[in-house]
């Protein structure tokens, strides 16, 4: 058994588990992570009544948008570190992932957000050794772009 | 008894309700308007076991944030629409301010969400027929300065 | 002959003429329209001494590559509306295209902006009838991506 | 003679002289230093022919206001990291002064960029020991607000 890969695997799989159960907002949005690669990472999540920002249009709040975005663009940047965490002790390891963090977050609102299971992924666009930035999209189950956005996050 | 003004303080109170009761998110959020005047809006909301976003240092998620900021840009934005109701029907009045939706926001966390009660403000920055500009604050009890975002709405 | 065609082609021609020939700045850039088409526009410049903005490592100063940015930005949303020129008269086509402005813009800077020959392009992301949106790259000669930015703008 | 203060001084001096007289597009902007302290700084241009973007209008081009937002904000963060020069070397303080660089810029148009001389000054929002936030506002003679802007940089 490559010994490598399967550690590789565990990074993201412990990823994937910070992220859908230990963060208890992503809870209350109810997203699960569908993939988690060194190329960037994908959610899903269902609409429900109070995940409602308009009541007369039946639409998701933007701050869920802009949640899942920001969610998913976090995700992606700590991806882009499992790489580096190779070798390293398992307190190293937690101490590299715990200190990722938004610095700054732009979404930007394309269409109203209807349907009722959307997706979100995020794609590294700058990978360095202190910062990170993510563009991201969320598309409902029509493959409709809602919305888009741009993330900066600390990483080192 | 002046009715203009008391017609101008019903559209304000009608915007409170508006955010605090009628989008079923931002009663997920806590969210109270504790101002809404022609120059801006502020709302509170307290620290709650599931809006943390990190376990660790149990902090405000970055999506409540943002959500909130939104929020209270969308208010600001709604707020400077008033001067424009009086003399308008009632469904004309709805209209306007149904239409008022986000088309980006910005968002730069500058310190972890650590308090147990934040308040958020708006100020309008650009009022244009069709698009209006605000910058938002948020605070914890400490008056500590948590985050700060610029959001466009649409407004016409 | 195709008259439509001829026309549609006749409103690309002068928004190509307008972005290269007639805004002072743009010539200061020496910016050239590679391509202009309802999908989007490209345009490219050089690098020269007084577009450099750190003289140690002698790279493009970054008001250099926002203001390239949010001018294909602004190519592009002018380009999306050409669809809606057919059949008006000369005075509104004018009117139509002076009011295209920028509300916002967000820059990304990924890369120290090394090179000779710098493309930059534009993709609309949404288009509304008083908002669009434009996603914007720019790539040096080697096709590394310099920078990414998102703009806002009025459009009716 | 207070040595220490005389240091200080010279720094900001320093720094005045880089962001007017080394930077070759700040001088094709024609951008002075009106003033530089820890608390930020400030910078003033006169409208010229070359620097119109709107030949109808007779405005700023959005690149000029938004090079000049991105040179403010810069020179900010730059400012913010003269505390820590006392003590280092020639070399260290050079090294940490040409790190220094913007991640990533917003900029809010609010206004036609119509006047005879603007001036922008810089606040910092946020400063870390890797990336500074500031917010920019940028004025005409009028004390009309044109622009505003903020600005991610990295600052070690």
């Amino acid at each position: 058994m490559d010994v490598k890969k399967e550690t590789v695997r565990g990074f993201y799989d412990r990823l994937r588990r910070l992220y859908e159960e230990r963060l208890p907002f992503n809870r209350v949005l109810g997203i699960t992570v569908t993939s988690v690669t060194s190329d960037g990472g994908t959610m899903a999540f269902s609409m429900r009544e109070d995940l409602i920002g308009n009541v007369f249009h039946r639409t998701l709040h933007g701050g869920v948008i802009s949640s899942v975005l920001d969610a998913v663009g976090g995700l992606t940047a700590s991806a882009s570190l499992v790489p580096r965490a190779a070798g390293l002790s398992e307190e190293a390891v937690r101490e590299m992932f715990a200190q990722v963090g938004t610095i700054d977050l732009r979404v930007d609102y394309l269409r109203p957000g209807r349907g009722e299971r959307f997706t979100a992924g995020g794609r590294i666009m700058r990978s360095g050794r202190k910062v990170a930035v993510v563009r991201m999209e969320m598309h409902n189950e029509d493959n409709l772009l809602v919305a888009v956005g741009t993330g900066t996050y600390m990483v080192g």
